[in-house]
């Protein structure tokens, strides 16, 4: 029941030089499942980061920290479904570390060059044998490394799409193409998750590639240039996961001089791509939310910096009861003021606010506007995309986030999950 | 299907001395329901009260505010259902002030020693004429002042708890006696609400009073120190709403010295008796919780403040991925382990951490405990009433609040409320 969301074509996605991918099934929960997939990355390669903010975070997420930080080229990713490997204690640790030697073993790289990811149950044991047993036929369907510039295949990307999958409904994969200097480079990236985590079967996990030429001291600020303009803007149910990753990959490619700002012209391009394709990856996620029968923006402006903003984006997105309202069509548009109101801004005047559904002015000065006709609330509320707007009247930041409706699918989804 | 909640009956309340309640049906959204309550005190009393932090807070909250800040002593009370008064601007504000000015006058009182509550829809004008025009029938019922001492009736609690329910399935009241000196004072309270805000029908509200005597400056500390440990520590759905008030009274007709301090051994005790009456209230707001079918109890020990705990207590009761699993009575221990580490603690040590369910011993050290058994904690989850404990392994405070289930029916409930 995804809002608007389509399968990925081949011929819409651009392969990445730089990049081969190799999907197969390992058996890792369940026999028959596309469930292990590894990224080869061409040596000379920029790849950077961000990682859930959860505490309890998982191994694979520990590990990804440490082999980024070694500072050695990553080469490599391996990402299992079935298995979320947290919660697991020191042995989890471990056997994330033998999985990355074990691909690092058969690539001639160090494990310091591989990064893991793992998406499934929380508190079960990785049966890190079976990815391990697993890789050669992954590392097959990859391909062999070409010549400079030789590419896996947009076939490859849809694959990977599919192999992430855990609970998901539709495959997420993202593309674009732009122009920095006299080169054309691409971007093309994929995602998973169908709630901000997926319960045992947890995770958001995100990746994006470019083989534009970006200077490797620019990737920590890139990565996370992107992730607050995507990913760090949606939510389906407030919970953060223990896995969520995000990994940009530069592969440096391109024939361009490297990009060295991001407020250049070349770097604002480049930027300017990326979060297009993370935006849409990103939404993608929401669109297939968990339940999900409305794609909602929710965009709040006239704030004094965008931070509070965000916070009244995010009071009103994690609201059981703005949500339950979206998904009955209901213009019980007094919930959202509630939420505006319980957001968090000490000093907010509710004389100053004023609520949009769309292009219909509901509030005017913390008011029911008196022009207001709730068949017109009615009207907005019954598409299957919606856009809130409050005007919080104090300032000229502004910030928008993504989600959707709660719906009793969403109960039945997750009470249900594991029976 | 409030979880294990029965109507009060009028032989378990004490009546207190110095309280006269009166309701009537005053058709304010529709006729034929008691909906309008008055509530008259005998002069000498001292009251308090405790308001919504939410910004967007309802007219007869401010009009609290302001009347309890003149100093006056408070004489009469208001509560009205059907209308929240919220969300109406100036125009609210003045019906507001009319109610009190209406009642003042019939009592021959200052407005300002009156406090009005307003409980219903949002965003639509209050009917304060009709309001207005059951007055008469309210005071009538609270029949006349009797000689110093004499108390209205047990029965008029009653009818209170009842004249003050929206969509509550159950009337809550909660009494009990202390002895103070020589003395033995009673504590009566009544509430309502059935998640944290009403949506349309917003709002919780409490009212706890005794005969006890209590110094005016006390006032203050000992309605913030009932509303932490009691309101102030549950949840339903998270949304704070914009009419919650919650109002202390003490008519100091008891024969016994004034208490002047709570850490006095007579202060204890009355704290501890009135305690006991607003954690009763509180907690039967969560047994009728929109959709409960659960009610859960969540402590958290070895935090290094009670704050930490409190924080992370919330992230779990807030969680619609815990919730769902306990109205699925499945142990997906997995997803409290997730909310402890996204409670926003920043340096918390995941290896510090162990989980129960109420006797079993579900995750040591941040793993999964080597004796649990998946038919254990089966076992709890079945129950209608769970104590969650996390030990967060990194100090010797703990907290504890309230919460119940997250249900099919809450999202019918809210989907369905304003068809």
């Amino acid at each position: 029941m995804a809002v608007h969301l389509t399968p990925p074509n081949p011929s819409d996605l651009h392969a990445i030089a730089g990049v081969r991918i190799g999907v197969t099934q390992a058996a890792i929960r369940k026999a028959g499942r596309k469930d292990l997939t590894v990224v080869l990355i061409d040596e000379g390669a920029s790849v950077s980061g961000v990682f859930t903010q959860n505490r309890f975070c998982a191994a694979p997420v520990q590990v990804c920290r440490e082999h980024l930080d070694s500072g050695q080229g990553i080469r490599a990713m391996v990402v299992n479904t079935g298995n979320a490997n947290a919660g697991t204690g020191e042995e989890g640790l471990k056997r994330a570390r033998e999985t990355c030697v074990a691909l690092a073993e058969a690539l001639h790289i160090s494990p310091n060059q591989v990064l893991p990811f793992s998406t499934g149950v929380i508190m079960e044991p990785l049966p890190h044998e079976r990815i391990i047993a697993g890789m050669p036929a992954a590392i097959a369907a990859a391909g062999k490394a070409g010549k400079a510039g030789k590419a896996g295949s947009a076939q490859q990307w849809v694959d990977a799409a599919e192999g992430i999958m855990t609970t998901d409904t539709v495959p997420k994969a993202a593309s674009t193409r732009v122009k920095i200097g006299d080169a054309t480079v691409s971007v093309t990236g994929i995602s998973k998750g169908a709630g901000m985590i997926r319960p045992n079967m947890a995770t958001m996990l995100g990746y994006v590639a470019t083989d534009a030429c970006v200077a490797p001291v620019l990737m920590k600020e890139l990565s996370l240039a992107l992730a607050e303009g995507s990913f760090n803007r949606i939510t389906v149910d407030g919970d953060t996961s223990t896995n969520d990753s995000f990994v940009v990959i530069a592969t440096n490619k391109a024939q361009h001089a490297p990009i060295t700002s991001l407020q250049s012209a070349e770097g604002h391009a480049l930027l300017q791509a990326m979060l297009q394709v993370a935006r849409q990856l990103a939404q993608a996620i929401v669109r297939d939310g968990e339940g999900a029968t409305k794609f909602i923006t929710i965009r709040v402006e006239g704030g004094r910096h965008s931070a509070e903003c965000r916070q009244v984006a995010y009071a009103i997105a994690h609201s059981p009861l703005v949500k339950t309202a979206f998904f009955a069509s209901d213009p019980n548009l007094g919930r959202i003021l509630a939420a505006v109101g319980y957001a968090g801004i000490a000093d907010l005047d509710q004389t100053g606010i004023d609520l949009y559904l769309d292009d219909v002015h509901v509030a005017i000065q913390g008011g029911r506007h008196p022009e207001y006709r709730e068949e017109d609330g009615q009207r907005v509320m019954k598409q299957s995309e919606i856009t809130v707007r409050v005007a919080l009247g104090r300032g000229t930041a502004s910030d928008t986030v993504w989600t959707c409706d709660l719906s009793h699918d969403y109960v039945s989804i997750n009470a249900d999950y594991r029976s």
